[in-house]
C-alpha cells in the first residue's frame, strides 16, 4: 500500500503529517506544492483537495483531506506504535492539545489569513508580527500548563503522541517569525525531543526545500 | 454518569456539544459562562480550561476541553447512535469536514479574533463583515462540493455525523452575520434537517439566551 503526500516544505499541516508518518516507520512519496506561487490552487490538484490547501495523503482509501483527519486515518490504519493514549481519558487531552494547535493557533497564522491582514486590512510588518506573537503566546501558554499536567519529556506522557505532531511544526513556525518561547520550556523541550527522533521529517531535508 | 457542559448559547463551538450530545439522548446540566463580559476568563473556570475558551464538558473522566477531542470523547463513550461512519474512509471524510468547520472557518472568526482586528488592526465593521463573509464562502465552498460527493440529506450519508454537528453551528454563525449562503444549498439543507431533528441544541431555547 503506498502513500503519496502532496505538501511543501514549509506547511506546518503538512509537517504534521510527515511526523505521523516518521513515527509509524511508513515511507511515502512526496509530492510538492510550491505555496509562495499558489501551486496548490491549480485546479488539477483542487480535484484533489477543493480548498486549495495542503498536505493531501494519497493512499488505499483514495485522496484524504485536512491533517487531524488524516493523523486519525493513519492510526487508525497503522495502529503501531500507538500515536494515542490506551485510555479515552487520555485520548481526550491528547486530541485538545491538539486541537489547541490545529483551531486556535496555526489556521489565525497561516499563509492565506496574513496575505488577507495585509492586503484588506493594510496590516503592515510589525502588526503583522504582533498578531502572530498573541496566538502563539496565547496558545502555548495553555499547552504549556497542559504538558506539566500531562507531559513527562513529550506533551502527553514519555512517548510522542498526536499532540506533539501538533506541536513541533508550530514551534517551528514560531521560531521562523522570532516569538519568544522563552516562557514555554517544557513545550520546547519536548518539540525538541521529537525533533531528533524523526529528523527526516523536517522542513529543511525535504527535497522543495529553497 | 451525570455530564456538566459549560457554554454559552452563542458559542458555537457548545452548539457542537449540545447536538451531540442530544443525538446521543444524553441529558446534561448546563452552566453559562457569559463571553460578553468576559466571565470565561476567570480563575476559576480558568482552572478548567486554561484558555479561558467556552466548551468544556465535566462528566466521568474529568474535565475536558476543545470541542473536537470533547466530540471524540462522546463518540468513544456513547457508540449509539453513531455520528462517525463504521468504515475507515469514510470517517476520515466526515472528520475532515468537521476540521473544515473547526480549523478553517471558525477560528478565524470568532469573538477574540474580531476583537483583536478591531482593536488592534482598526478594523471598522464593514472590514469585520468582509473577512467573515471571505472566509466562511471558502470553507462552504469545499463543503458543498464534499456533501455534494458524499451526502444524502445530512453532509455524510443519510444520518447526521460529526460534520453536521459542525456545520450547523457555523450556518447559524453565518446567518447572524448576514453571510450569503444561496451557493449552498446542499449545506443549509443539512443543517436544517439538524436543526429540526434536535430543537432543543438550538442557542435560542437555551437558559442563558438574551
Amino acid at each position: 500500500m503506498s502513500l503519496t503526500l502532496h505538501g511543501y516544505w514549509r506547511s506546518s499541516a503538512a509537517y504534521r503529517v510527515r511526523l505521523a508518518l516518521a513515527l509509524k516507520g511508513l515511507s511515502h512519496t512526496s509530492v510538492a506544492h510550491d505555496l509562495r506561487t499558489g501551486a496548490q490552487r491549480a485546479a488539477d490538484y483542487r480535484a484533489l483537495q477543493p480548498q486549495g490547501l495542503v498536505p493531501v495523503l494519497e493512499g488505499p482509501d483514495g485522496p484524504l483531506i485536512q491533517s487531524p483527519a488524516i493523523l486519525e486515518w493513519v492510526e487508525e490504519r497503522y495502529p503501531d506504535p500507538p500515536l494515542l493514549p490506551g485510555d479515552s481519558a487520555g485520548r481526550a487531552v491528547v486530541r485538545a492539545m491538539a486541537a489547541i494547535v490545529a483551531c486556535d493557533i496555526h489556521p489565525i497564522n497561516n499563509l492565506r489569513v496574513l496575505t488577507m491582514l495585509r492586503q484588506d486590512m493594510g496590516a503592515d510588518e510589525a502588526a503583522t508580527t504582533r498578531w502572530i506573537g498573541h496566538w502563539v503566546t496565547e496558545g502555548f501558554a495553555a499547552l504549556e500548563t497542559q504538558i506539566e499536567r500531562h507531559g513527562a519529556g513529550y506533551a502527553y506522557g514519555d512517548m510522542p503522541t498526536l499532540a506533539d505532531c501538533h506541536i513541533l511544526p508550530q514551534v517551528y513556525n514560531a521560531q521562523r517569525f522570532a516569538v519568544d518561547l522563552s516562557p514555554f520550556p517544557l513545550l520546547v523541550a519536548a518539540a525538541q525531543r521529537l525533533r531528533e527522533r524523526v529528523p527526516e521529517a523536517s522542513p529543511e531535508v525535504q527535497g522543495d526545500a529553497a
